[in-house]
């Protein structure tokens, strides 16, 4: 019988599936920011020539997943699986996608944890040949998402310091045991952690425990530290949920050292662009990844990464029956070299 | 490298892990049910001492886990993964569970199919030694899924002839490699099928093309027949779906023999209650699985089945796009014996 688990709630991966081939897609104001020349299509405007934002997240998910099949010149009849997940209720983007891709579909839901969780159960499914090779995606639309968490945007809300602004993209990536961009080492899963946040324009606050919790059973599963890290990169925290882990982590007795942590909702938008506390959505990690963390794996500037997406499990469901958000954070090790 | 895959979409696990434990709870109806006598707790009313059907959605979702914990005489830091969804807006019940439980989770979202896919990524996680014992849960509520995918039941809407009951509870199975109630040796992942159904009313004829598709698939990968089998099960066809489901087999040249097939949906309600089209929702298969299905493999009355759980991928937020209503289905070949 194999084992590869690792401590209390971590994987080592014997046979380290790498990521095949990546591609991401944007909106304008994605492509805008510091990664944005790395963005595979940036999209005129948050329409993408469709009639409906809705109808535009579906269109830009499954322009992602397109061309991530055309970068690792695989045919979508030889994907063995697509895992994927975004913030339409009932996924709807993905599976959407996943009708019109016709590869066996395992939808996921994870909010903005998503592209970590797809990477991981597809690094699995890899690592095992189970499944191989494995389409993982995740995607998100600013305008779908405030309309169906908070107001749609012709209510022209004012948004609080603390807001973030939802990532309008999508992206997605090949998994499969080979020669790649990175190679999949660990995985940490995350638990689901709540802190009684109730304010859903706080989701810093509501992922920055859930971080912390993964990110601590992370270093002792596998008996690391920061220092064994080049990066320690997390999902969409933002300014506010990037402040509140440091804390954290510092009050727990691992501090992050200064440089060492990079959050993608700080990293994705143009600071003039002005989005207060930063980028958030599952398309935010998933660009980020795409377009900037396994470029650099690639070219030797990180050898070794931690990447951990975080998500708020925000539900206007839940928020009815007076329940508070709970959050939750799952890490991959990435790595260059083979 | 280990290899699993088995034709176009299927696996066949090389451990068989097993379902060491299953337990499932219902409201009032089904306990009424032919199976009510073997479901572990069946709740005095749909409320279950709650304040709101979506609290009691998450308070039987989390009993079904619970007692799951019990019977299968395991602590809850001791489970390495949970994976499980539910037919609420984010999988709220699913995630409230596992905030509750603290146990690390992996959120799914494949609308009734959920049953199936949780046990087959779960499976994928015990047999290649990456996560065990997990634990794998479904559920559902008759009065959230009518409120949230129709008109709430206060409204007192005339049902029609298609229309099926959305199914009151949750089931919940603990997976591992062992000896246990039955053992998983083959899956099949399902393709996203969409028949161009926009009734949202009629969920079999959205799920029967995707349980053929599946059917299909199984068969080809596993080179396979019904006669392999002592019962093909499927989720929640109900009357309209199973039909569909032995014509399209029919025309394919693969006719499901007289007595080879049931339904959970035909089979979780007493007729006398007059649901229609019989039973459906996440917690239909589930609660037929821990119910009927696995006690009757323990017992040896059946040998070897095939369990497909099928789901309509209905969302009001594409229903409002004027999409139509994507199926999918995924199945597991359970055994006997160790």
């Amino acid at each position: 019988m194999p084992d590869s688990r690792l401590g209390h709630q971590s994987i080592a991966f014997p046979h380290s599936p790498a990521i095949l081939a990546a591609a991401c897609v944007s909106g304008p104001k994605e492509g805008r920011g510091p990664v944005g020349g790395q963005i595979d299509m940036v999209a005129e405007d948050a329409l993408y020539h469709q009639e409906s934002y809705e109808k535009a997240e579906h269109a830009l998910f499954l322009a992602a997943c397109n061309r991530c099949l055309e970068k690792a010149g695989m045919q979508k009849e030889n994907i063995r699986a697509m895992l994927g997940g975004d913030l339409l209720n009932q996924i709807m983007a993905s599976s959407l996608s996943a009708r019109d891709l016709a590869i066996p579909f395992l939808g996921l839901y994870g909010a903005c944890s998503t592209m970590a969780e797809s990477l991981l159960l597809g690094a699995v499914l890899a690592d095992g040949g189970y499944a191989d090779p494995v389409l993982c995606a995740a995607g998100s639309h600013y305008a779908t998402a405030e309309r169906q968490y908070r107001f749609p945007l012709e209510y022209g809300n004012q948004r609080t310091p603390a807001a973030q602004w939802t990532v309008t993209g999508a992206g997605a990536c090949m998994v499969g045991v080979g020669k790649g961009m990175a190679r999949i080492t660990h995985g940490t899963l995350g638990r689901v952690t709540d802190m009684g946040i109730k304010d859903a324009n706080n989701m810093g606050a509501v992922m920055a425990p859930a971080a912390a919790d993964t990110l601590l059973f992370h270093f002792q599963d596998t008996g690391r530290s920061p220092a064994d890290y080049d990066q320690i990169i997390t999902g969409d925290l933002g300014l506010v949920g990037s402040r509140l882990l440091c804390e954290l982590m510092t009050e727990k007795g691992i501090p992050l050292p200064e440089g060492k942590h990079m959050d993608c909702g700080l990293s994705i938008f143009d600071p003039k662009d002005d989005t207060h506390a930063g980028g958030s959505g599952c398309g935010c990690s998933a660009i980020l990844l795409c377009a900037h963390i396994l470029p650099k794996i690639m070219r030797g500037e990180w050898k070794r990464v931690l990447f951990m997406a975080t998500g708020a499990l925000l539900s206007t469901t839940t928020a009815q029956q007076g329940e508070t958000i709970p959050g939750v954070a799952h890490a991959l090790v990435l790595e260059g070299g083979k």
